[in-house]
């Protein structure tokens, strides 16, 4: 029988996921297992040896080609090798690729995931049919994939595309990698959700209050965002600010890379128009002209599917 | 005889220069030629054609292979037309390459000129054996080239590599592009100058009271390096502010490019660990350990004569 069938896998911190991911990116065959209670690089790997198996149990194992798999963290292309991951227990200097391709024997390509997701949308999502274009992902942090003439730019050691990490206010928050004022520390969900908490400490008035239970702790940006869309001025607000700065990274990368496409996507963007708009507000205001002219700004397409269907690009022949 | 030699012209809005750049980027013949009355196209195309002229008279018109041109402005790279450029009278919607064709009888390359400088310095310079650089130029402007696998990225419309119009203060100065806030705003010359009059508008003690003869109008930015390297003050304050935006905008350029070098030329290099100290100190507080474990910051080694021997590169053979 023709090895016809590629599977993709997405590893999070919470759930590992995979499916078979067939021509112009059709997924079938999903699978899904919790990795939240995994204390070590081993039980993770088991969890995606489970779940990889549960797609080829019923896509028929015979049948696979090979296994593509986005997962957080620098990796050395060359031998899919894991350097480190921030959330990821066990996840450094991990020979990944190896070690899934004996446990599977298969083939496998270890990609990281905003780099995934990426191909994913560059292949068949917001990005296709371009060949220059820089993917944003606004979720738990803020993701950035870089592809040029097609191909991602992983940086001279690994470590390229960090968008989310382009400081915006100089003397800015301290975001969770260390350094002060960058992207990822007012447009990703949490400091979304952070930036609602804190207006709420004056005494205005917000529907946010009631959404919350009465308890700011437990806002998150999907609130945000819906209150938004209710109007309600805090959380306007709120998304304005995300979105004001998300601008002003975009426009300055027009600047620099001169893409062709910004695609961004993840949870943040349900907010449509107001996370969209002022980033359109930010580059009229800032890119240069002759750069901006060809520019086009775009909601992602695939959703959580995108590094599933990115991980198994490799494999994919057909198209 | 064998056609062995290269011409490379450096047009600014000043004067154009070209010289004869040899295996190596050993450059010999100089000619110089002012620019700075012309008023149209055609003016400027002739004295660049002298310019050349005088350089072909020298060294034998019948060994010139080709003439490389680095030039101000946004060029189309297949045709080698000048989209538009700000500084140049009449450089707009402008063959130059199949004029100056015309006009010296042999093959023309255009250049940007951020870009011929770059390559120059990738070449022969202070990138020379990298094949990932950002080049930054701090003169009248902030200049800026990117480099990946030994090629130019000039972007999908011609106008990547714009690091002097990175957003380095979301609401600062109005930089000469009419956005606000750019690097060029805070690092170029004639910022460092202004930044310098600024803070002569308090009461503060400062050499340059007396460097500018009483006259904060004729302050420049090499007073301020020099009055800096003397330990004035006010000077410190003004390049340690100028290091540090360029800092905030290098470290940003490293955790999206990963890039094993930056090149950091221009005549405001000259006040040296002024300049380059706190660009170190924005590394270390903002850019991934990773990335930063690689990476260098150097000043550029080939001083004006970068875009002469960039320009020239194309028709090289030996190197």
């Amino acid at each position: 029988m023709a090895r016809d069938l590629v599977i993709g896998v997405d590893l999070g911190g919470t759930n590992v996921r995979s499916a078979v991911v067939g021509d112009g990116g059709v997924i079938s065959h999903h699978a899904k297992l919790s990795v939240s209670g995994s204390t070590s690089a081993d039980e993770v790997i088991d969890h995606i040896v489970a779940c990889v198996g549960q797609t080829m149990a019923s896509c028929g194992r015979e049948r696979v080609r090979g296994v593509g798999v986005g997962t957080p963290g620098l990796i050395i292309e060359e031998t899919g090798t894991i350097v480190f991951a921030p959330n990821v227990p066990g996840w450094t200097d991990l020979p990944l690729k190896s070690l899934l391709e004996q446990r599977l024997d298969l083939p496998v390509m270890i990609e990281n995931d905003a780099n995934a997701a990426a191909i994913g949308e560059h292949w068949v999502g917001g990005g296709a049919g371009y060949k220059h274009l820089v993917c944003i992902t606004l979720g738990t942090g803020v993701g950035g994939a870089i592809i040029i003439n097609n191909q991602v730019w992983r940086g001279a050691n690994g470590a390229g595309g960090e968008v989310g990490h382009t400081t915006v206010i100089e003397n800015g928050v301290l975001c969770g990698c260390g350094a002060p004022g960058c992207l990822e520390a007012y447009a990703s969900a949490p400091a979304i959700a952070r930036q609602a908490r804190e207006a709420l400490h004056t005494d205005e008035e917000s529907v946010l209050r009631t959404m919350c239970g009465g308890d700011p702790g437990q806002i998150t940006s999907a609130m945000v965002s819906q209150a938004a869309q209710e109007g309600d001025a805090v959380a306007l607000a709120v998304m304005h600010r995300a979105g004001t700065l998300l601008g002003v990274a975009v426009a300055s990368l027009t600047n620099l890379l001169n893409p062709e496409i910004f695609v961004i996507g993840g949870g943040v963007i349900n907010a449509g128009d107001l996370i969209f708009d002022p980033i359109q507000h930010e580059i009229e205001k800032r890119a240069y002209k002759w750069s901006a002219s060809i520019l086009k700004v775009v909601p992602a397409r695939l959703g959580d599917d995108a590094g599933i269907i990115g991980a198994a690009r490799y494999f994919v022949i057909s198209d």
